[in-house]
């Protein structure tokens, strides 16, 4: 069984966003799947998904911190930067993290560990509503 | 065809440890499977997966000493530290690295380079047993 | 359905390059799925494959100056150099970017951002010809 939804995210604010829930409203078909993978993706190369804590705010705000001095918004470092200062630091950030998550799908739920989350790495000042492509396969 | 079986490895010290023959241990059903994917996914957020070299030990003692500088115990810098000085570094490292890995099956095997092993990521110092899901599917 | 092939990248200077037609050139049948995965596999540990901008050269330029000012080819920190002082430093680059991507295959395409491109990253000054495996699915 293949199911693939493009769907939009609501704008958000630079940082780290958990967006499980968001995901899942979208894509109720999963509860079909027994045994199964699900990959989710994102159209962009300024933001990225990765998966951790879920529950702490703090961590969320500290891999804004530590992205930020590993990554600075230095343009003597820098030549792609005609959109900003965060333009090609967003670039780099996105490749570290990635373009996509696949998920084990077990009993017609992700199957994430206790603590796990998706998170939307949202790199730009104004990164406005992100595009991503869920594909769920399974039986 | 689909195979999914949740392992637990045996605890890791904190560092980079080859687990290719542990995971395959697991999963003999591999061998049914002519052309395929296996996705491995770790379920916590403080260990990781990744690929790398399969020989010498150096590499992992120079990823260990890499990610220690790069991603250092200076609780300074970061805020969520209520489990240790390895507790949020533990957290970026593993979305530095990410927290699965997907590799081409091809005729009953793993179809990876001859230099190639899967490296399960211990950040912590006291991490456990971690547990994975393994994911096979093919034809 | 299930294609599988394993392609030969020609050999590309040390650095960041598009690759996305080269890889589409070897597996036609791409056309015959509706909906679907692509996975691209890299069979070495000192290359990689990420995506990002596929537009402004200086972006990929960019990435080389960040990585080799964040992964330093200074040997003082790292062991494993005995193929030179960029062998340690690839295999980091490496994880940090990632050993495969998967992008969603719709409508016989892959459905890849407006902005978006597939990256071989090369990280050894010679590195020379980089075997790939591609394995798509779908219906």
């Amino acid at each position: 069984m293949w199911i693939q939804n493009e769907i939009k995210l609501s704008p958000k604010s630079r940082g780290y966003h958990i967006i499980t829930k968001e995901i899942l409203r979208e894509v109720p078909e999963i509860k079909k799947i027994n045994t199964g993978l699900a990959h989710i993706f994102i159209k962009h190369t300024s933001a990225a998904l990765t998966i951790n804590e879920n529950a702490d705010p703090s961590v969320r705000r500290d891999f804004e911190a530590h992205f930020n001095r590993t990554v600075p918004e230095d343009t003597s470092l820098y030549k792609h930067t005609l959109e900003g200062t965060d333009d090609m630091t967003s670039h780099i950030k996105s490749s570290l993290l990635g373009s996509s998550v696949t998920i084990p799908v077990t009993d017609g739920k992700l199957n994430l560990g206790t603590w796990q989350g998706v998170y939307l790495c949202e790199h730009r000042n104004n990164g406005g509503s992100r595009k991503l492509v869920v594909t769920l396969q399974g039986e």
